[in-house]
């Protein structure tokens, strides 16, 4: 996707290593932090160049509810998309336990190792409610943080389901502009944040357990069905021979579903985010469904039909928080919902009200 | 619910028996069969009374696209709310072949010789596609088609799921205004029906056969978690075994889940819709969901809560129609998602650009 644009972008980025830029680069960086919030053509620049303190800045002004921060996030935005896209982008879910955080440090590690360049992001609808967030504790991955290859954002701390996954879709795009080529998505295991992460990767993985059951492990069959992989994790020591089963079991079950549009198989593996048992076997893995998935077509089909979906809910977001948001709206539904508990309207007829008193508003 | 009320629908339709009315009865009927359409207040009347041709009628204009319909249908609702609430709506759900018809009719049957007053409606959206509907053929219940104390109502044969949800939820209105105290609401085994049928019942019973695993009968788990009760049907002659052995372990896997809110435990159950074994039991275990519900609250919170659900549902189907019919942003829409389509916006921009244009159009 965009292999011009990525090569001028490349260029760029390579532009930072010449010794006789070196000055510039200061002045610049001295700038930035001068007056903290720059042009958008000098965050383009930037990230660009792969400059992961203004890649992060630019993010909390995609995730500030400011107008003033979004008009000026949505210009970086536009002027990264031709930069983007070039990447790989994984979800890895399971429930808190299984292991998520050591696991993306374990291949995110392995990953830059071999050249790679690894962004983690994460939805957690959750953080709203209980004001703490999942990777929201950097030392959580500790080695990860620190490399040099390696971005680490914690999620959004507040938000409905809908914002956190627009911003988290537009995170992607200024990751992937500031050359980061593998894009892991972080989610709790909860429901909802999964099909939401689901509709915006190219890849989904389910980290699970041994041992326990999926109805303890609160694994909904809506969510293995979204599996391209069920990796059991925590494999080492005397919990492999149960690991081996349990694999053996999901392979089973993952059989019995219809297979997806992708045209893969999905797949069940073992691994110890531990002992690093497994890790390459898994990069195997998503490696052969990139390649399966570029050639049948499927990659960037399902690219395209993630961005109608996401415009989709946008406008149906817009929507729906312009009519709750109007004050007339407001306390007319304090009436409508009253007369609705004592049986006086129709859930229909009180629609219909609400609404042509919409119509009347925004004329 | 209004008990006031539904005396005085009682004594209208206790009405309908006196001699003296007989010939009254007959004009009207006749003016019905002439003019076809009658006013809002005749149609209530009829309705009152039981009158189960004028109530097809009026379902049928609530069922009509057409806005003049629509108006009538909408005004004789209105007139029908205040007696309407007066039931047990319970969801009967299942993949096709489990034999929900067939059940639906036993348990109708035993019902009206017991004294109820049966409504059978049909939520398939899948009727839309095939031209075909669930109890679209109505011989599929002989015997309950042809009782005095039953109504059966085909799926309407078109619309969006959230247009059949709707037209479903006043349908009920109107056949508990006519007096039906027992309603079913029968869908197709095909997971986001039953969502809907769940957001309109009070009961939800699913509906299986043994020796089919779940996932040879495309039971999901968010499906399973919807149950008030799990019965296992076909349990005669050689089945009988196997059916009390897949209620144990239905038995066991509903305990795993997490406790409902309405405080009833989900049973399982077993029984033969064809030599009627274990129908009464069925219907004990429902009578005692609704004495506890109804004891405990639940029951009317889950009403008002539905009925609130649904008025927002509306209001986004409204407000989503409203937009994409607009003939301006039908155009605009096809641009923008080719720009996606090619990378040249992103899904945040172009949902903007199309909002910005719808509200200058509607201003």
């Amino acid at each position: 996707m965009n292999s011009k644009s990525n090569k001028s972008a490349l260029k760029i980025r390579e532009g930072i290593e010449q010794p006789s830029q070196i000055n510039r680069k200061a002045a610049k960086e001295y700038r930035i932090h001068k007056k903290n919030i720059l042009l958008p053509d000098d965050y383009l620049k930037e990230i660009l160049k792969g400059n992961r303190s203004v890649l992060s800045k630019a993010i909390t002004l995609v995730e500030s509810t400011l107008a003033a921060h979004q008009e000026i996030a949505q210009k970086i935005i536009e002027l990264c998309v031709p930069y983007a896209g070039n990447s790989i982008r994984i979800a890895v879910t399971g429930i808190p336990g299984v292991g998520k955080s050591t696991f993306i440090e374990s291949l995110g590690k392995y990953l830059t190792a071999s050249g790679r360049k690894v962004a983690v992001l994460a939805i957690d609808p959750t953080s709203t409610r209980t004001g703490g967030s999942i990777l929201g504790d950097k030392t959580r991955m500790e080695e990860l943080s620190v490399d040099p290859h390696a971005f680490i954002r914690p999620s959004p701390s507040a938000g409905t389901l809908g914002g956190v996954a627009r911003k988290t879709r537009e995170s992607i795009i200024l990751c992937e502009a500031a050359g980061f080529n593998t894009i892991f998505i972080e989610t709790v295991g909860v429901g909802q944040s999964e099909t939401v992460a689901h509709s915006m990767v190219d890849f989904f993985l389910l980290l699970m357990i041994a041992g326990a059951g999926d109805e303890l492990q609160g694994i909904k069959r809506g969510i293995m069905e979204m599996a391209d992989a069920v990796i059991i994790n925590k494999s080492d020591g005397e919990n492999k021979l149960k690991a081996e089963i349990a694999k053996k079991e999901y392979e089973k079950t993952l059989k019995l579903f219809r297979r997806p549009p992708s045209g893969w198989q999905p797949i069940a593996g073992t691994c110890s985010a531990l002992t690093k048992e497994g890790i390459p076997e898994i990069w195997e893995i998503i490696s052969r469904y990139y390649e399966i998935t570029k050639k049948n077509g499927w990659f960037d089909k399902n690219r395209q039909e993630q961005a109608l979906y996401s415009m989709h809910e946008m406008i149906k977001e817009f929507l729906t928080s312009n009519f709750y948001n109007n004050p007339k709206i407001s306390s007319l539904l304090i009436e409508q919902e009253n007369a609705l508990k004592n049986n006086k309207t129709t859930s229909y007829l009180a629609a219909q009200l609400l609404i042509d008193a919409y119509k009347k508003e925004i004329e």
